[in-house]
């Protein structure tokens, strides 16, 4: 068993190298050093590669078959060791080596791209990486469907079919809530427009994440194109978010939502850090951790309450004439949007739904890459009823499909679900929730996430954690009845 | 030859990689980090160290025992690649791997300890680090003394002997100088402690590095505690600074001097780029690049005359009632100080022979670590006149030791001297030179040195590329007559 550890930390380490090599790629390198990252890269793919497919891990498993763990956390140590074993072994080290060269060059065709709003520059990349995904497929093997193979590597144990269901009913009740919400009196939001200089958005920034108890001994903040979170280290857990300057919720937001990544991974138990469960458990709980904190707390009315001071200090011109009612209408008002991670939350489960139906057809092969922008546009018109003109605001928008993440989009939808139904169970815990928010007090919420979720690492599986938590299996219910209660207030629909 | 050049390769990128993580380590990295990124960068080095020690190199080397080389290049390449192979060899990868994690900790400790001003803390590892010294020269093996195992890693070649012939009258000139200039009339400097905000001083320091020639899209500036210049690939070579508000010439020279450290990497051949040939040639060439465009460039009354403009524009209330002699006589005070790398012209290379005397006592075991505060105040008055009060400002001021870089300090004076001599053949083949550089030009010297210096890399080395260059061996009067006509003509002395 310490034999296992000890390997896991091994594979860690790596992996923290590549991601120190990749924060620094979207932060700070200059634009010529691609070609030579690309390779550094791709040389740390091959060697993570070979230290995951060593034979002794093999030979440690096999010895470990009639072992019975001591408990959770042994059983999900071998449990884990034996899947990312398996994963890792079916793919040849030439294949991933060439893979991660490939893919640091596509990502930096994309932001290329994007800035130039040419999706033809960047159509041989996607080609290609969609190719890649098929050939994963392959190598990983899956029954019923491609993308069921895809999906496991981000959500362990998800498939195609189960998505679909819960996707169909939900994108059909978003759609028609969307259209409620349309035909009533819109909220008033031109204040968010405002100047609001950069300079003190990255302070205010800094001030919200250390709210929500974000600790900046153990990260940092910086600004990239896409925001993100990494681990770079067991303690060395970094947020990005990005700035316009006439645009207050878009770092407001991000930083939020970042932050509940981060300190996911920052409350993990010290003990499993080294190891494979030092992670969160699969990304549709991590995302339930960013949303939970971006949207069901960071855009409640009670947080609202707590925030409006600290905005009209920062920016007393632009909140001066707001009050606690506005603000909180005006960061939820709901309206149709190109851009997924500026949509409001009503919407952005569309955008979720609208990626992985392209996703299925350009697996299926009933959709090529080159008729991506007008599928693009045919799904927006059907899911969101608005149809983006330039290739930025749609299919290039998003970092992923550049780095060869396919089947990953689903997860940001069932981090809304998995997240209202914590929600819902966090608020019976806390009965006082509302209150300690309208004072910007975030402690008994960490508290009660590091307890039951964070502190647990990869130890229990998506819906395990979930029923140890909430008592039941996921239902998307829980979802709708927030949406429900929140918009029949704010819109009277 | 081509298997070689491949071997060469894969080393070089491996190196980078540890670069990234130095780098990040410097400037970003939070506090708690440390401990992991130790881990990593010992990972690193046992890796480097496997693929520079690799059996296949020493049959390589083997069968081109015969081989005659084309040209100067392959020459050096074989040559190169046998010095590495003999370095690497010698040491078991146990101890680089211990040596390494070391080494990040005893940083981690110094900056600490610098900040607080506090020895103690410091000195187990300070004493680690020499024994780590003595043990490195031990295993690498020498003649007369193991400060030339050290110093011949830095400065291939060069003896501690040789040192010593040209240190001895130089310093006694040096403080000769000091004290002649002590008993003239002294210059006004006052303007350079006035308030320069960072923010103006950091738009200031990118102007200037693109003035010199240093190109952003294959580098970055950035702050640190200590300024330095690393390569992370190469397209990829970076640089920093410090900023301080009340002291003007702290960042606009610690950008010259790491530019021209940066220069010096841009300019190599692209063709020797991924190859040992691929960086400067040694560290004292290296910082004669670094300090003339510092100091002789740099401190020039051509460029004074070129820079007053944009220091007007940049900060009109400081340079209001300065005039371009003023600038000139301001920048080049000499007065003795406590931190070499805020030194004046004359006074720089005394705080170098003090660092190679203690270094050489060290070693000797005439002195030990734990009265090495009381050594450096007697060397400082003996050399400067003065004497440091606090560790943060004697032996604790620079990061060398830290790192274990012992025998690394000679190359800064060897610096000065082969700046002085390259100066005076540049400005025989650029008779107009302080006419360009009074228009801010900097073309035809970066030019100048790309071609005569920059473009050859390791290709030659110090010795015959100062040949190559001047015509000449390494002669210290350059720079004692570079040093009597400038300071006659601010000093009258």
């Amino acid at each position: 068993m310490n034999e296992l550890i000890r390997k896991q930390k091994d594979i860690r380490l790596l992996q923290s190298i590549s991601a120190v090599l990749e924060w620094d790629q979207e932060t700070y390198m200059p634009g010529k050093a691609i070609d030579w990252r690309s390779e550094q890269l791709a040389w740390l793919a091959g060697q993570i590669h070979q230290k995951e497919t060593v034979p002794e891990i093999a030979a440690l498993l096999k010895k470990l078959d009639d072992y019975s763990p001591a408990d959770d956390r042994e059983e999900a140590l071998v449990r884990l060791a034996r899947r990312e074993y398996r994963i890792a072994s079916v793919f040849p080290e030439e294949y991933v080596v060439e893979k991660t060269r490939h893919l640091s060059q596509s990502q930096n065709a994309w932001a290329k791209a994007r800035q130039a709003d040419d999706f033809n520059s960047f159509r041989p990349f996607l080609e290609k990486n969609f190719d890649y995904a098929r050939r994963d497929a392959e190598y990983l093997g899956y029954e019923d469907h491609p993308y069921n193979a895809l999906l496991d590597l981000y959500e362990p144990g998800m498939k195609a079919a189960e998505l679909k269901s819960l996707f169909d009913p939900l994108g059909e009740y978003l759609a028609g809530l969307v259209r409620r919400i349309g035909e009533k009196e819109q909220v008033r939001s031109d204040f968010l427009n405002r100047s609001c200089p950069v300079d003190k958005q990255e302070a205010l920034g800094k001030e919200i994440l250390q709210t929500i108890g974000y600790d900046f001994e153990r990260g940092r903040l910086d600004a990239t194109a896409h925001p993100f979170t990494t681990e770079l280290g067991p303690r060395d857990i970094r947020v990005t978010t990005r700035y316009d300057e006439f645009e207050f919720t878009s770092n407001l937001f991000s930083v939020i939502h970042e932050g509940g990544h981060g300190l996911y991974e920052m409350g993990v138990d010290e003990d499993l850090a080294e190891t494979f469960l030092g992670q969160g458990t699969s990304l549709g709980i991590h995302e339930s951790q960013s949303r939970l904190w971006e949207n069901l707390l960071g855009r409640s009315r009670a947080f609202c309450d707590g925030c409006l001071p600290l905005f009209r200090d920062t920016f007393p011109d632009v909140f001066g004439d707001v009050d606690e009612e506005t603000l909180y209408r005006g960061i939820n008002r709901v309206k149709p949007s190109f851009i997924r991670v500026e949509a409001d939350e009503v919407t952005y489960s569309l955008h979720v739904i609208l990626r992985f139906n392209l996703e299925l057809a350009l697996l299926e092969g009933g959709l090529e890459v080159k008729d991506l922008p007008e599928a693009w546009k045919e799904e927006s018109k059907k899911l969101l009823g608005i149809v983006p003109e330039k290739v930025s605001q749609g299919v290039l928008q998003d970092v992923h499909w550049s780095f060869g993440l396919i089947g990953y989009f689903p997860t940001y939808a069932l981090g809304n679900l998995y997240g209202a139904q914590f929600l819902r169970t966090m608020k019976r815990d806390i009965p006082d929730l509302d209150g300690l928010l309208r004072q910007r007090e975030c402690a008994a919420p960490l508290d009660w996430l590091r307890k039951n979720i964070h502190s647990h690492g990869s130890v229990y599986p998506a819906g395990e954690l979930c029923r140890r938590v909430t008592g039941e299996d996921l239902n998307y219910r829980y979802f709708i009845d927030y949406l429900e209660e929140k918009y029949s207030r704010i819109y009277g629909v």
